[in-house]
């Protein structure tokens, strides 16, 4: 068995991931806890809700390196780290790192955020998606998107993370499908997999010269005029609203110059959202890249590897 | 005092209003009850809730004639009347209403509703609004907005409705100051009317050059980055949403060929949110005409006086 040498932590608001790593970056051990997440600990007790997680890989291996990415290094985490500005790579992020040393001796490295100053109509900002990408390879100028409640679309250029922009399609996917005229029209059939002829539809209206689909204020009003129609069924409305939404952040990523016909793009994270936008892309005339899905370990340790030799 | 003739009656889903009304098209007296709405009403009792409403006005004046319009005439109203297919005016819609003659031997007229059969990527419909755009005289060509939870855009052209699309505009940007990441930022002081600097902030980017602004999904974070770098108060968020999604409805609207700069557009009904929308058409190079409060009651009027002559 390989010798573990530092733990990773994917810390957010809703739970803590936890993963025991080797020299060679391989995940020994892992562990998810809801109660570790940043909304449950009371008073600032971040370092007792760390070793309630992970306390016993401390006893079982002595003083691991900590690396701590996520939430918690924001404003109502344990320690917040000022975002560095794009463009940046592995070096700028490793030197924004801050550095704690845990009652135990561990030594605990925060990673930062980025942030990137060009964005409209505000800086843009993201915590953890940077990691993912860095862990993706930042040798080839590429576009990149990160699906998720809140897409990130990322270009990576001479090595480092240029700009991104943030999308916020995942939520607006679930306040749809939650809360509006459309969470009463729809009937979903739990476990039959994606109507993926729905899905389709959705999205390849979302991809068509029609000017109406530039108005996804409209367009998303379909889910209830398909119905009247005839043309789409109570257990279509879904997967239909899940291409037509993902479809329209392709469609307004284009529009806003993140992507063009014939660009390769690749898809990062082990989202399951990933499959959905793996098939929306060649409607937009794009090739995909599929990432490695462990790229934000591996990003960590790529800037955790920098950090520590400051 | 003048003689009523007839009563009116905007019945939708949540209320039921009803207006008593003169020969001349004078509003005598007026009412309005949540219990009336189509979703209160058990085992299709309208007529009893009809008669709960406005029973006595039948007993103070005779069998009045009924002219009855909006979700009350859909499939899960009282009377079912098919959509009339644009372009329709007057006499096309009077030509698609049904009559009935109520216990008390009073006839009533049910309005039909309006569908677009060349909206993509389904026909759209309307019931109710078609009323307020006849009502606001359609001898001139012009576009018209119709604001509210399901804003229209709509064509008269040559006397008649030519064509109109939806806009789920208020329901979306209720969900995001209800539900998503907005309703945890925002910091409203009910009582204190709009802080319309904000409004025209978020109003001023949907119509800027800026291509960010094609891209609403992202757009909208900028409810959050705002606050992030210090540009947006708590206080000010409602309303900076507010015209950030109502000035990307304008810009989706003329992505759709529904307005271009230089144009003279309607504003009809006398919704709330009316302001909002005659302050942000100037950013869009708009002229306003204001339509006259009582557009739907004149419209009703005009389609039932020829349902009548029929």
């Amino acid at each position: 068995m390989q010798t573990p040498v530092s733990i990773i932590l994917d810390w957010g608001t809703s739970s803590l991931r936890a993963a025991l790593v080797s020299r060679s970056g391989d995940t020994l051990d892992s562990r998810e806890t809801q109660s570790g997440g940043i909304q449950f600990v009371k008073d600032g007790a971040f370092e007792a809700a760390l070793m309630a997680a992970v306390g016993d890989w401390f006893s079982s291996h002595g003083p691991l390196s900590v690396f701590a990415s996520g939430m918690i290094t924001s404003r109502n985490g344990w320690v917040e780290v000022a975002y560095v500005d794009a463009p940046a790579g592995v070096a700028e992020l490793a030197a924004g790192t801050r550095r704690m040393t845990l009652a135990n001796g561990a030594p605990i490295t925060f990673l930062p955020g980025m942030r990137d100053p060009a964005a409209k109509p505000f800086p843009d900002v993201m915590r953890g998606e940077e990691a993912q990408i860095i862990g993706c390879g930042v040798d080839t100028d590429r576009t990149l998107v990160l699906p998720g409640t809140h897409s990130k679309w990322a270009r990576v250029e001479k090595g480092r993370i240029s700009g991104f922009q943030t999308y916020a399609t995942g939520e607006i996917f679930s306040l749809l499908t939650k809360h509006s005229f459309i969470a009463k029209a729809q009937d979903p059939e739990p476990g039959n997999g994606p109507l993926w002829e729905a899905f389709d539809r959705g999205a390849q209206f979302a991809a068509s010269d029609n000017a109406a689909a530039d108005a996804f204020f409209s367009a998303i009003f379909s889910a209830r005029t398909g119905i009247l129609a005839g043309e789409l069924r109570p257990e279509d409305i879904m997967d239909y609203v899940s291409g037509l939404v993902i479809g329209s952040e392709f469609r307004q990523a284009r529009a806003a110059g993140w992507l063009k016909s014939g660009d390769t793009v690749g898809i990062v994270g082990n989202n399951v959202l990933n499959s959905r936008y793996g098939r929306i892309a060649p409607l937009f005339g794009l090739e995909i890249e599929v990432s490695p899905a462990d790229a934000a370990k591996r990003g960590v340790l790529m800037i955790a590897s920098q950090a520590t030799e400051i």
